[in-house]
């Protein structure tokens, strides 16, 4: 099997390199789908799901409950019905070769050895990225824009510590880290793609 | 200009990778030779030199100096010497292309935009790697050579952070983060120098 888990910075390309690799080994990619599917089996809405994946929403309850509890003992019943889903959903998409975009893939799917890359930009580069792809930031400031990149980033960081006690963009869990700052993704995702198909040559 | 630079703990296998880069571009590879070249300059001998890049040496002063002193403002003579011949051989160096290993040439160079990587991996793999390659070290129990490689590397990211501020080995000061767990290097360095091609086309 071969799964590539793609990390990454809101801002930074995550979402267009995982499509490029998947253009180039021929497989599926997932993104938004994911939400949906979870949203379907859960029967959560998809706004709350992706509060829990870019916020770390959901387990709140925790701050009040005490030191002695696991982050996953107190968390409300339909955060519990996201994770749960969210699990199902990951392993199910695994079944074949496939790239998937966030939504704690790489952890989720930790056993089975995926390629894992995270994927950053510095704070320009995700400013300029975000101006160029998302017309409904448009009215957005540039202010703005950066305090929501800033919380999305934050928050993806504090979701993998409480569900996962990771360290959500650090190095060691994961097989490469990309900078995309200022970088030709076009030019760059073919040696990418050539370097994944390679390690899994190795293992 | 196309500078590399290569951030590496200890046991990594950054060393190879750096020298299968610079034969497959062609150009110099520099690594233990700048600590040769600095002990001259500097007129400090080298097991001093390597002190301060792997240990954070040279610089003990500073905890009892209080806290409204920087860093560099009272370091012993032959420190300062180290740090100034460091940068002048390091930026002699870059006046061509070539590959350089360690020794802070990444913050040295920074402005000149060097193609910045660092190179990580498990403990199990940097044991493995250690243990096949310096057979100095193979009267050193399996606990003992892990205390080395701990030591080192906390060395390193102790220099790091007393010299330039910085975080060693955080995803943000580099371009690529290569893991080296269990991987072929032989393989995968060329999909490395592929890589790096096509990123300074870019630039």
């Amino acid at each position: 099997m071969r799964i590539v888990t793609i990390g990454r910075e809101f801002g930074s390309g995550g979402r267009e390199i995982g499509k490029r690799l998947a253009e180039a080994f021929g497989t599926a990619y997932y993104d938004k789908e994911i939400v949906a599917e979870i949203a379907r089996q859960s029967e959560v809405n998809e706004h709350y799901i992706e509060g829990i994946f870019d916020r770390g929403f959901g387990a709140a309850v925790i701050s009040t409950a005490g030191h002695t509890l696991s982050p996953t003992q107190l968390l409300p019943a339909p955060t519990m019905r996201v994770l749960e889903a969210q699990r199902r959903v990951i392993e199910k998409l695994a079944e074949r070769d496939c790239v998937i975009v966030g939504r704690g893939a790489d952890m989720i799917l930790k056993d089975r050895k995926p390629f894992r890359i995270f994927v950053y930009a510095d704070e320009a580069s995700k400013l300029k990225r975000c101006r160029e792809r998302a017309p409904e930031d448009e009215c957005l400031t540039e202010k703005q824009l950066l305090k929501k990149i800033r919380k999305i980033n934050k928050g993806r960081k504090k979701f993998y510590g409480m569900y996962y006690g990771a360290e959500w963009g650090h190095r060691e869990e994961y097989d490469l880290c990309v900078n995309t700052s200022g970088a030709d993704l076009e030019k760059l995702a073919p040696c990418i793609a050539e370097y994944i198909e390679r390690w899994f040559e190795g293992k």
